[in-house]
């Protein structure tokens, strides 16, 4: 199943792809629909209101997690690339609901930054609720995957040694359009084409299949932390290619099309605008 | 104003402490009551219900905040001993609802860790929406101040550059019992003494008037990120004297109390448990 939260006149709706249309799932969106138990069954069987693919309005695909939590330093090849050791740990760094975006929202530029940087990756949402998963448990919590776009201000990311600062600008990070449940995609340790293209212009392509943590580890692994929630979202990293590491480094600017695109889950395509 | 969220047999309660009594306020929660555009005259007019202070039990503050932004190297003394420069930016970190504790519940040691840290902090309880703040939106967009043990589990924070998975633990971090308006602590910027007691030896002890970035800054500072709503809760850093910083270095063990003290705000009193 290919699911959404979509934007209507009447505020949001949780919906099912169906050929050209979105079946309306009887919820607000996924994050209330992932916390019924049986949820699978719910959204599988649903057959009421429909609303048209073509122009559709995507909301973040969960509008009001009570976490995110992103992974940096996790794409095999980027880490070796750089001359780094594999890490034996993840690193983990924060996103708030209100720093999330729908697919094809236009990204704005905050006024305070010239160093506004693309991260295209593979995103976890949460299905059941989880607290040290073992293995089964974790890939059993996984709901689906999607898209998200790691925007990241980096001037201010590097201004301290805490990254949080450039990472939780608000309403900066695409995250949709589509939650795609595991059987969809090979299952809940995919390998799937992952790139982000800028005006046109391939910036980042990798492999999830190449990823360090994969998401049932990392469902596993920040579990042990802290309670992980249906709806709930983890960002498991990017790959080579962005802007901040290039020479000379290269950033968005009013006026480009940033597309973070993974294969069988489909694109976050957003235009950036000036304040 | 003294006001706190109370937990009853029938759910949460927002109160006002009035001498030996606390008074309903009808809301749930204090993040409740601070969406409200009135609140202050609200919390003062209201005389319903009461509960006894005398064996209350504190929720979180506020139980269920949109974001927990806390602050590290913030005590100017604190910075100077350890030979550090000044910083010319705050550094930020999160925490997560997940994460809080009530002023007096036990702190449950992870069975993860052997190194489990204190870390007395001055919080600011943002009471109105703000973002972009200026200095007078800032101060008037505080509600009030109450004490953070951010507690830190010192293996995990340190196992990568971020500090985040030491930080978001379940169930680690008391915050409370009271949010006590400026008014009653000398305004937005308020010279507190500030200790951490364990096991009745004092461990850490500053003033909160040595902040580097003070709690208007802050509001100014994190509101330009990200919208502050009404609940959200700042943590101001902590200063000298945390045991991770000692030769040797102690951290909290089963068995042990832990209390975190602000002069004219009151404490967390927490005892350890094992799992």
């Amino acid at each position: 199943m290919k699911l959404a939260t979509l934007r209507t006149a009447d505020g949001t709706r949780a919906v099912r792809l169906d050929g050209e249309v979105l079946v309306d799932l009887g919820h607000a969106d996924l994050g209330e629909l992932f916390a019924r138990a049986d949820w699978r069954a719910k959204a599988a069987a649903a057959s009421g209101t429909t609303y048209p693919v073509e122009g559709a309005d995507f909301a973040p695909v969960v509008p009001n997690p009570s976490k995110v939590v992103c992974v940096g330093h996790n794409y095999t090849n980027h880490i070796k690339e750089m001359g780094r050791e594999l890490p034996s740990h993840p690193t983990l760094f924060p996103k708030f609901a209100d720093t999330l975006l729908g697919a094809n929202d236009d990204i704005v530029k905050p006024a305070e930054t010239e160093a506004l940087d693309w991260e295209v990756e593979l995103a976890v949402v949460i299905g059941a609720q989880v607290r040290r998963a073992d293995e089964q448990q974790a890939a059993d919590a996984i709901a689906g995957f999607t898209v998200m776009n790691d925007i990241s201000v980096r001037d201010w990311q590097f201004r301290t040694i805490e990254w949080t600062q450039g990472k939780i600008w608000e309403a900066s990070t695409p995250v949709g359009p589509y939650v795609v449940t595991p059987d969809e995609v090979g299952g809940v340790r995919p390998a799937l084409e992952v790139r982000t293209v800028v005006d046109g212009q391939v910036t980042q392509q990798d492999d999830t299949g190449t990823l360090l943590f994969d998401p049932v580890f990392l469902v596993q692994y920040i579990s042990t932390v802290i309670t992980l929630r249906p709806g709930d979202i983890i960002a498991t990293g990017t790959p080579a290619g962005v802007g901040n590491a290039r020479d000379p480094k290269v950033f968005l600017l009013p006026g480009q099309t940033v597309s973070t695109e993974i294969a069988g889950l489909g694109a976050c395509t957003n235009k950036v605008v000036g304040e």
